[in-house]
């Protein structure tokens, strides 16, 4: 009965980019939890169950790992980039949160990944190299309002900006109006850079200026960087310097 | 003539959060160039030469990895954490602007790693679980009134909040000035926690509230994580729930 649960960051696709903190986690590990894409990533091996689940049931799978682990299970539960960044960490703090105060006794690591945010950032240069804020766009567990207000206030602090989630099938037209937020704050000139699939296999890297963004350069897995007022192009890379005035 | 640079996160300290990507980076490398502590994390070996250099000097550094790339030796670029947040990515894109238009078709590539605000957050819980933002709050490359407007920007905008540099000997008073604002924009029972020597030995970590905070709670060496208005404590953990109203 030594069990023990490890919130483990995959990184953003690449094995490379996996730490070797999150290897030994999963080649020590009895159950693998986690949504389907990313259990897929954990190599199968005689000793190891694999507990793929569907989008949206955070909580439940936070919960289901806390049992295995209070039943002497050594449990892995994975997410894309950190999960502590709009992934599984929080979800699991808030079923430990609702559940029996036995619980709090459980050996839980989180293990940082490479999110998203700062592998897309790699790709491109270094469009975050002032201050800058990550920002999920989805309004599932915010009002869309509060994200408008965090856009303008973020613009106006002068922050490059991450934006997690832009755009779904489910609410295709929020992301058009972020734009329009940000252009109104920002202006037309500010460069605005989509990277999907970073890292993967298809990447592509694409910069514009918010004049020129559109809706459709995003999809859920893009990954959309907002550089500050000095941000700009150097060759083939973007990058915001570090002075500001 | 086949030379490269790579500029490349070592983590904020453990080697099990160096990823395989910037390892692998290192194992082929004639020349490793960065601040002296991080080029001491480097291995010596036969066929690699080391050029420790002292603090402040980034745009010395970055310049001279240029040109030993344009000589044809495969140089990386040590930060600590990920080169891309308060690190030399961005030193390294100011060099490549300022020299010899023939440096762009260089083979440059910066490799992401474990930043400190990442790793601070993963010892803690999951602080950083909703919207963040990252805040420098040296004033050695921005006016010190730019920093306190965007604190109480950040705070009105309702992010937590990741301060790196908060404090050192040659400014000492500023970070208990950067409290106060915080404290009249969130009020005093808001959480703080300082996490010093993140992933090395002798790790302190600590969480107060604003109210409880001074100053001597943080040194450069401490990474400090202000929570939202929704962060709370779960048994040893600090966490920030992933839904606001």
């Amino acid at each position: 009965m030594s069990g023990w649960i490890a919130v483990a960051g995959l990184g953003p696709g690449d094995d490379a980019l996996v730490t070797p903190e999150v290897q030994a986690s999963l080649d020590q590990a009895t159950d693998v939890i986690g949504y389907i894409p990313y259990v897929a990533r954990v190599t199968p091996r005689d000793g190891l169950t694999l507990h793929p689940s569907d989008n949206r049931v955070e909580l439940d799978r936070a919960t289901h790992a806390l049992r295995l682990a209070a039943e002497g299970r050594r449990v892995v539960v994975v997410s894309s980039g950190d999960p502590g960044v709009f992934a599984m960490a929080s979800a699991l703090f808030e079923a430990l949160e609702a559940g029996p105060r036995d619980w709090l006794t459980l050996d839980i690591r989180i293990l940082p990944g490479i999110t998203a945010m700062l592998a897309a950032a790699a790709r491109l240069g270094a469009p975050l190299g002032h201050d800058f804020c990550a920002i999920n766009l989805s309004d599932n567990l915010k009002p869309w309002a509060l994200i408008e207000q965090r856009l303008r206030l973020a613009a106006q602090a002068g922050f490059a900006m991450g934006f997690y989630n832009p755009r779904s099938t489910s609410r295709p037209h929020q992301f058009a109006r972020a734009l329009e937020i940000l252009r109104e704050e920002c202006g037309g000139d500010r460069l605005i850079s989509f990277a999907r699939d970073v890292t993967k296999p298809g990447e592509v890297l694409r910069t514009v200026t918010l004049a020129e963004a559109t809706a459709e350069m995003a999809d859920m897995r893009t990954m959309v960087i907002l550089g500050n007022a000095d941000t700009r192009r150097v060759g083939r890379f973007v990058y915001t310097p570090r002075r500001a005035e």
